[in-house]
């Protein structure tokens, strides 16, 4: 099939607005008599709060309004994952007790920043400091604090699995590999900073402009929290400058203080935070520990698996219990055939101060480090390449699991033979330089993941036909940076037949898009894309059925392209599309709109019988594999990284830059979490201020990046089209730390890889 | 019927906004860097333009654009009214010869308004001045100037017909009247003044706030005129103060500059005409002179009619052709039966300064006038009551006339008993006091009118269900002050069965609402009405499969009714809407986006055969009777209306306060028109600057107003209703014209009724 448009090299129609700084992103909404608030935050990591007096801060001039809990609404902020959690632990502020430094306990709104800086100087919290735990194991010892009267433990979650015999397994194995792997916090680091413009009109309608990766899903909690009718809640998510995740699902606490400010004062409240509050702020991808033990046959084939798998989640949940279960079910679970298996995964509070939402990767990143890191070890155990190993485990395309997972398009194999060829991969494992290794990692993710959020996955969109046959075409997906906009008016200007330039793009603004869930789970491309496939079906359909009149032929005869509307049998019959939408617009009284609602054919995980009843949790996954080479000094310890050639299963390109560019970003924070980033922490203390020490990869920083596209033709994708996003930085750190091992024969199994262990192991190595 | 809204005093949607100033009108949008526009008029009625020297102003500092007619597109700005007026007369900018005093020759953007001013002064423009002419009959004689090239004389349309024998017609009748009316130039007055501000994108997007009653219309034409593709055309259309008409169906010559300004300064540009300024851009209602002859029979029964109309446009036609359509068809053809009729239309082109743009009444004002007096003078000569000559030549429900026009429903009879019941028309007419009297008049008129804009009579509608049971609802209607919002509120609420407050109605932005035809023709509650009505209906149905399968009962048993949906059979079996919507969205995967398309089932007038080829051009007629009492002052000539009963059948009213809000509106329009409105003109000049020198009634000036609703339940109409309110002006002028000659026997047929006509009529009917 020849496509106009997909699969093409075609500029993203956010480019311009970005590089010339036109785009508008909700810190640049400026509404007159905007008041600036502010939120006093807990010292402590652990106290009862006594009593909290306001009325200093309320007497200074300047301030409009002081809250406490006693102002928030009663519903809990997180009331939409307790189906997962299978509790609610978060509110607005909190109010008899915080529980990590950092918490929510009071704000003000304020005329401008520095009063109300001042006054939450002047508001007195009296705290009583009880004993804190910040260790995951540790809170887990029985004599540790619990962090919620009504529980009886800090595991706030523990699911359990059991497939197969895994015992039965690991007698039979003739090796067993019994690893613990541990990752650190890491950073969205978005140029863009957390915050909220909310501002309440005289009939009781908010709006709230904020950068949120799930605009419609944001409204349904901030209404709800509110106790407000959703439709009068609009969200306004304009430009987004970058969610990692970070953005996507929750209503945070700020959230709710900005509107209930606004809402007391009635004037618009925006509180924004400031790089180093956002430090401590502390959004961040979940710590795990990993203990891993494998069972393999002499050929190399993986008889049992069984893992721990510990999560910490901080104080509240958040979506941690989604993390755990996706780091459970893809690296552990699905890469490879694993004939046995068993599992033990637990959410666990302490008092530290990160906020366990998604990021890329969604928990598959943590887990990822450990299957690929042992792989590898096994590898080298049994003296095969770890392609081959690879080879003996993976899947066939066809194949259904005993989960019940459907593997329609599977390009792992493609996709660790380019990266392997690309990076010379035969040639450098046989003639090793000193100091140099090659790795290599694979993985699996999913683009969506029925119960990421709630048991839907859906998207829709809405398109207007004009009467020049240009067309206006809504859905929810605010543009994060991803690329999504120019996706769907490609997709649409493919179905249609028309210019790109015709198709005109509005996102991001609850206020005139469809139900969509939004920008994350690398749904992008498939499921808005296919929202919008159908919608632009559906009003071609309706333009072909006037031009099959006007034309005086069969509907199912005509074809669209270049602008004009053609008849296959007849081919100098022709006629444009905007004759056609004029005429029915303008002569016929046809007014011309579509609709296309995305309903993904996938099922929800049943815990009781610990499968799913069709397809899986998405028809369609993702699949990579990147080779990384290294070189690594001795004396200081220090990785540098010489290339990546990251191969990925991207089903069919929409747009090559773009795809080409998701490699680039996921590689970058990849790097990053294998060697630099950590968000360090000290008693409950984020350590980290600023990007300095905070070290993430800058373009500068970048070794040569090789996006290598394989293209499997998804039958559920858009234009056979799968996503892309998350599954770009997930095999990174594996694929570092095993050419680390390559180059100088260590293994580093704690995140990230820095000079200090790497000369530690060293050290280690030589005294044997 | 038991309804929950319709029918009742609802609370205008938008009343809160706009009396705390919340509401925010075009002029309201503060665009950083934005640059005031301002346009050089032509000073000379009629001239030729030998050449601009624009080089000085070009180099005053702080000018940012100074442009001509050759910066202008070549499209003319009339092009969508082509096939109505056989030609296109209208540019943005005049470009070898001016044709009226005001006629855009030339403009600035500039960073002030100051600095714009003194750069209109510095632009050299070298003149010719050529003979003007400034009357319609002088215009039409065989030496006056031609205004256009390409034409031979002044008439810019001549719209003859003829039905039945109108020369027998008067040859059996045993009365024959002939008189000759004149009417005046009526400004709009809305609060809010012409104006626009355009911004440009660096994606070549244009977003252009204005204040239109058609923001699709607009859109349409903008885009054409500017050659850029619709959909990245955005007409943004918030609050609007007031239209009348005045701001329907016209790209006026300020928004192309604006747009062409801003894009060559790559700035906003802003344009908003003073309230003097305004004046001088004489939007208005055209004067018509008409000559009626009409043939009558002892009993009453009128047996023939010819009238000859000549409407002045001034130098451009703009929408004069469809008022000369409605001023015949209306009041002249079909308030009564006619069983032979003849008539000539004409539009003559003047060098005067209006512009021909609808208002309220669209033409059939100016008709009803005539008509209407003549009817009174009929009944005195035959000496009958003036209802009982109405009564004898009136139509029956059912009725389908010679041209095909259909009453589905037929108030008139009704409107004509209860406005003379409620004024106590007979007592009144029995016991005259001096120097009172008492008048009546009828009308006809339509709701939409297919023809009145191109060959559709079109509205659509989108509906987004939330998953607590409230709505967003899409129209193109701006609120231009009829209340649409809230009509639309509540047939959304009605259908749904929900509270008022889970409709959020959204509107007046062309980027997220689907096509309509916009705000005017009487056409919002029955148009968009209908398509929120479908669109609702739909979205119910959709709910409805939802529920039938949580409820296990069958669809067709389903209601609902305060958020609830009931199965009728079984009425202890119910749900609320909230759960099906939540079930729906976040557990089904079932988004929920309703449509409706409303297509006016009416036709278009055939000027071969001069008939509708179906029901007539509206399946609905609006008919309505006032009855107004006053007392003149034989010494002063002055007309003191001592009340208005104001009957109108409506069909159904949706809201009593809004649709009783449309009579106190138009009476008050009507009565301005009768007595005291009159934008005068002294050689092509406009000589009135503010609101004293044109007064219009405002409500402390008022008369008692008693308004009537009658229903007649329109089959087409949603929930019965038809629209109201243009019909409220039309027949108040010469319910007053009959109720001065009913007081002091003086006839005046030359609107307004100045006391100094009065007077001179006085005086010579004194003198014989």
């Amino acid at each position: 099939m020849e496509y106009s448009y997909i699969g093409k090299r075609i500029k993203r129609v956010d480019a311009l607005p970005k590089v010339t700084g036109e785009a508008s992103y909700f810190s640049d909404v400026n509404l007159p008599d905007t008041l600036a608030g502010k939120i006093l935050t807990s010292p402590y990591a652990h106290a009862k709060i006594l009593g909290i007096d306001t009325s200093k801060a309320e007497s200074l001039p300047g301030v409009r309004a002081v809250v406490t809990s006693k102002d928030m609404p009663r519903v809990p902020l997180d009331f939409a994952l307790a189906h997962f959690n299978r509790r609610v632990d978060l509110f607005a502020m909190a109010s008899d007790r915080v529980r990590f430094i950092g918490e929510e306990v009071a704000a003000v709104a304020a005329d401008n920043e520095e009063i109300a800086e001042v006054a939450l100087s002047l508001i007195d919290v009296h705290y009583e400091e009880i004993k804190a735990v910040f260790d995951p194991e540790e809170a887990m010892s029985p004599d540790a604090p619990v962090l919620y009267d009504d529980m009886e433990s800090n595991v706030a979650v523990y699911m359990p699995g059991d497939y197969g015999d895994v015992e039965k397994g690991f007698e039979e194995a003739d090796h067993i590999f019994e690893d613990e792997f541990k990752t650190q916090l890491q950073y969205h680091a978005p140029m863009e900073r957390q915050g909220c413009i909310c501002k309440w009109d005289m009939n009781e309608n908010l709006t709230m402009w904020t950068c949120t990766q799930t605009p419609h899903l944001h409204q349904y909690m901030v209404a709800t929290i509110l106790g407000i009718p959703i439709a009068k809640t609009r969200v306004v998510s304009p430009y987004v400058g970058g969610g990692f995740g970070a953005k996507a699902h929750q209503a945070f606490p700020y959230h709710i203080i900005s509107a209930v400010l606004a809402k007391k004062t009635g004037n618009p409240v925006k509180i924004e935070y400031s790089r180093g509050e956002e430090f401590s702020f502390a959004t961040a991808a979940p710590s795990f520990k990993i203990k891993l033990k494998t069972g393999v046959m002499n050929d190399g084939k993986i008889i049992a698996k069984q893992a721990i798998v510990v999560e910490e989640c901080g104080a509240h949940c958040y979506i941690a219990t989604g993390q755990l279960l996706c780091s459970i079910f893809f690296s552990f679970a699905h890469i490879y055939k694993v004939p046995n298996l068993k599992y033990e995964g637990m959410v666990v509070y302490t008092n530290n101060p990160n906020r366990a939402v998604a990021l890329r990767g969604f928990g598959n990143t943590q887990t990822n480090f450990a299957v690929e890191s042992q792989m590898d070890m096994i590898a080298e155990k049994l003296g095969m390449d770890p392609m081959e190993l690879k080879s003996k485990n993976m899947f066939e395309q066809g194949d259904t699991d005993m989960m019940g997972w459907h593997f329609n398009s599977y390009g792992l194999p493609e996709c660790i033979k380019q990266s392997a060829e690309s990076a010379d991969w035969n040639e450098k494992r046989a003639e090793k330089s000193p100091n140099r290794g090659i790795g290599m990692a694979a993985l699996i993710h999913a683009c969506g993941f029925k119960g990421s959020f709630g048991s839907i996955e859906t998207s829709s969109a809405v398109i207007y036909a004009k009467q020049d046959g240009s067309f206006n075409l809504f859905t929810d997906f605010s543009e994060i940076g991803t690329g999504v906009w120019t996706v769907v008016q490609e997709i649409a200007a493919e179905v249609l037949g028309t210019r790109l330039e015709d198709i005109q793009v509005s996102a991001g603004d609850t206020a005139f898009t469809p139900f969509d869930m939004g920008s994350y789970s690398s749904r992008g491309t498939f499921s808005v894309g296919n929202a919008v496939k159908l919608a632009a079906t559906d009003i071609r359909d309706q333009i072909f059925e006037v031009a099959a009149e006007m034309m005086e032929v069969k509907i199912d005869d005509l074809e669209s392209k270049n602008c004009e509307i053609y008849a296959k049998e007849t081919p100098d019959k022709k006629i444009s599309i905007a004759e056609v939408t004029h005429h029915a617009i303008m002569e016929s009284g046809k007014i011309l709109i579509g609709k296309g609602i995305w309903n993904t054919p996938s099922s929800l995980f049943d815990p009781f019988s610990g499968t799913w009843s069709n397809l899986g949790p998405t028809p369609s996954y993702l699949f990579g594999c990147q080779v990384v080479e290294v070189e690594v000094d001795p004396n200081t310890g220090k990785v540098t990284v010489l290339s990546v050639d990251a191969a990925h299963d991207v089903g069919y390109p929409i747009n090559l830059d773009m795809a080409e560019g998701q490699i680039h970003g996921g590689v970058m924070m990849g790097l990053g979490y294998a060697l630099t980033e950590n968000l360090a922490l000290e008693d409950g203390k984020v350590l980290c201020d600023d990007f300095v020490d905070y070290f993430i990869f800058r373009a500068p920083d970048l070794p040569e990046i090789k996006p290598i596209l394989v293209t499997t033709d998804d039958q559920y994708g858009p234009f056979g089209a799968k996503g892309l996003g998350e599954a770009t930085m997930v095999p990174t750190a594996p694929a570092v730390a095993n050419a680390v091992y390559n180059a100088i024969g260590v293994r580093i199994k704690d995140l990230p890889i820095t000079p200090g262990k790497v000369l530690k192991a060293l050290k280690e190595k030589k005294r044997g």
